[in-house]
């Protein structure tokens, strides 16, 4: 069996902490009351959780376009984590954390 | 901050655990000396994959049709464990694992 | 170059056209102005996309698992139409009509 | 019932002909006889595939990362083409266009 450590695994699970993040704030956004604040910010949850899917799912299958995904999922997590920070909900928080965790792993693999 | 568990943790860990599984047995198998016995596994790898990562998706946004997902993501994980035992790759042994703990859980949703 | 049809052709537009029409309904559901009637349609919407893209993609690329995926994705289709279906505004019933289809293309492959 | 054109109705059918353009190079790949040379066609194909499918599918939804998707989608579909066009197959020579196709109309909306 494969013992050693394969390629970006830390990448991989700060996505898919996102990914779940962004998803969780998603669900929670379209149970709260005051649904009309909340509009853009289900919008970019979906916009972010799919990236984040898609960037992990590739590096699992040691894809050649690393830098190109990091790019544009760096920038729709760094949108994503500043439209969250606006709202008080535990959700939102906890989403937008994910989120610039998100942006510091791909910022790595971008330098 | 919430503290209590989210539903279907145990599952959405085991549909990562496998998605991951599928897309290393992929890109593996495209590395293989002989790729020819490995092209049936490759394809199967590749729909599993994408089924479990639709399906891990859908449950942390609280999907409604977690039955109708956990279905036709039960078949295509067996399948796919099928296709993955008939190969004494690593990389094959430990998709087929993976697959089989996927069809495990999925089945207990869905009974 | 290949003349023949590809197999499976009038599905896999059935199937982008409800991904459309899904996709244009929860755009547009977030965006009018009583927003708390379409919360389960934006949920719904998104789920029933997300199936289609699955399963278009997976048609043009020869999948094993047709009648799999068709059971899932007939489902959740249904279940969509049944929700737009309730709401007057034209991308909803829309939606649903595109929805409508795809049961029907579905069940097609299925009997 | 709304009769205005939606907007990137092009963009949205290069990417769909381009997904679908790879899904079946990929697929003609896998059955090709000197599968051996095609190991890095049926790679890109799928990364070609799934970043055009989650492109497509945000324009249908008014994404506003059109940008960011753009730049990812456009340098994925060029490296896809540059790979297919080294191949004689009708397949690839097939997806080899379709991507440069979408690679034209990612620029467009770039500038």
């Amino acid at each position: 069996m494969r013992t050693e450590a394969y390629p970006y695994e830390q990448l991989i699970t700060t996505l898919h902490q996102c990914m779940t993040a962004c998803n969780r704030c998603y669900d929670a956004c379209l149970e709260e009351d005051d649904l009309t604040m909340m509009r853009y910010c289900i919008r970019v949850d979906r916009e972010c959780s799919d990236m984040c899917s898609l960037f992990e799912q590739a590096l699992t299958r040691n894809t050649p376009f690393i830098k190109e995904l990091a790019n544009a999922c760096m920038e729709i997590c760094y949108a994503c984590a500043e439209e969250c920070k606006k709202h008080d909900h535990d959700h939102c928080q906890a989403c937008a954390d994910a989120c610039m965790k998100c942006v510091e792993e791909c910022k790595k693999v971008l330098n």
